[in-house]
């Protein structure tokens, strides 16, 4: 154990993150796990930012809750930040592997809006991308809910969600299966279930969408917001039709120069 | 009475207008409603709109729903259309006084959009006016409402209106005294009055303002809509931030020729 842990400090410390990759790549669960408790709030972020996502989320799993939390709290931390600054953006690209949805949702729900900002980098969203643009503030129905039991958990979220008028339909997972708006939602019998009377079109745009191809779509099709979704299909995020209309009014000046 | 009946016809066959708003300017209640029970649908629609405010809603409360609906059809008529439409803009801006708010409600919602348009001369809306753009899919509530009797209207109503997410708090003559967003009303204690949520800052536009003042002011303000009032201050439409939007959108491709 104690040589894992030299090894990963030293690529660590000389900053040889090809190396570190490669390491994380092949070290067992439970090594890492333990490798893991030992390294400091900085270190944390750095390594679990390196990790594929498959052992990524079995580590996070593995943590208590206030363990994660910290590991969370440490994405805004200067040293982890400076650290991926400095590479160029398509090394970045490379090197950090998607986030499991579960740990982007619990981080960007408990970060502020200026200190989402300040963990784009670790999130692995490049500048100008949906990934960038879009906030966690929407509220997420089952296929299997009642429509009372649906409006019953809009009035319970309503206060803490930027919006509310669009309402998406995931599985346990967070897989999008379907998207209804409130109106619809307000319309149908109490009695019905959420399956039936959703619609299974939904347009979506994927984190790494360019923030004007976003942008443009959501001018077009007349959406409130559109889910934005992870290689896995599961959603992660919405960019709002407000957010879509300052990037085509920014993009109309910067062209008039 | 018949030479009440002779008079008024005369004044309308010669198309003498200006006769014949001194002819209704004077004239009884009751001798009107008399003469007015005679005369043909287009006759009617043309008679109408020409009396006085007060008169009209006097007039208009005075007959049977079946001809309350008849009269409202009638200005959808071509030949009444066709005698408003030969008048200059600014006499008939002097000639037709604003219609009762109760009666512009009723017309409003009995017509499908294109008979809305077929009826805004007679309405008295002037081309690119916040009159011509209004609809009248908006829900109003009461201050006296309780938050689950007005998420009940909301439900019941949904479905037959444009707009939903903006609620318009009014009193028993539509005069408007706040304004609340669904989210608000959806955040709220079921058991809280309206008049105790409701904000009472409501921004609004004239039936006679400018297209484009309107549109602008939509854009400004970040409203998913603005609500359109009478010289009374009584709300007789909505005007929606997708209406402002294309507003906005064909004045930019008319700036560019």
């Amino acid at each position: 154990m104690r040589y894992m842990e030299d090894t990963l400090l030293h690529h660590l410390h000389t900053n040889d993150t090809e190396a570190l990759k490669t390491f994380l790549f092949t070290i067992e669960e439970l090594p890492l796990l333990q490798v893991f408790t030992s390294l400091s709030a900085n270190e944390k972020a750095i390594v679990f930012r390196l990790l594929p996502k498959d052992k990524a989320l079995a580590l996070f799993e593995a943590l208590q809750p206030t363990a994660q939390h910290h590991l969370l709290r440490s994405f805004t931390d200067e040293g982890a930040t400076e650290f991926f600054n400095d590479m160029a953006p398509d090394v970045r690209v490379r090197l950090l592997d998607e986030l499991p949805a579960s740990v982007t949702k619990k981080l960007l729900q408990s970060l502020t809006a200026s200190e989402r900002d300040a963990t784009n980098l670790l999130l692995g969203y490049e500048r100008e991308t949906a990934g960038r643009l879009m906030t966690p503030e929407f509220i997420t129905l089952k296929k299997e809910m009642t429509v009372e039991d649906a409006l019953a958990k809009v009035r319970l979220q309503a206060r803490e969600k930027e919006t509310i008028y669009t309402l998406y339909v995931t599985d346990q997972r967070k897989k999008l299966h379907g998207v209804l708006s409130l109106k619809e939602l307000l319309i149908a019998e109490g009695s019905q279930l959420i399956a039936d009377i959703m619609s299974h079109e939904v347009i979506y745009v994927a984190t790494d969408t360019d923030q004007e191809e976003a942008a443009r779509l959501l001018n077009e099709i007349d959406v409130i917001a559109l889910p934005v979704v992870d290689r896995e299909s599961l959603i992660v995020g919405i960019v709002t039709a407000d957010e879509g209309r300052h990037i085509l009014e920014d993009e109309a000046i910067e062209d008039m120069f």
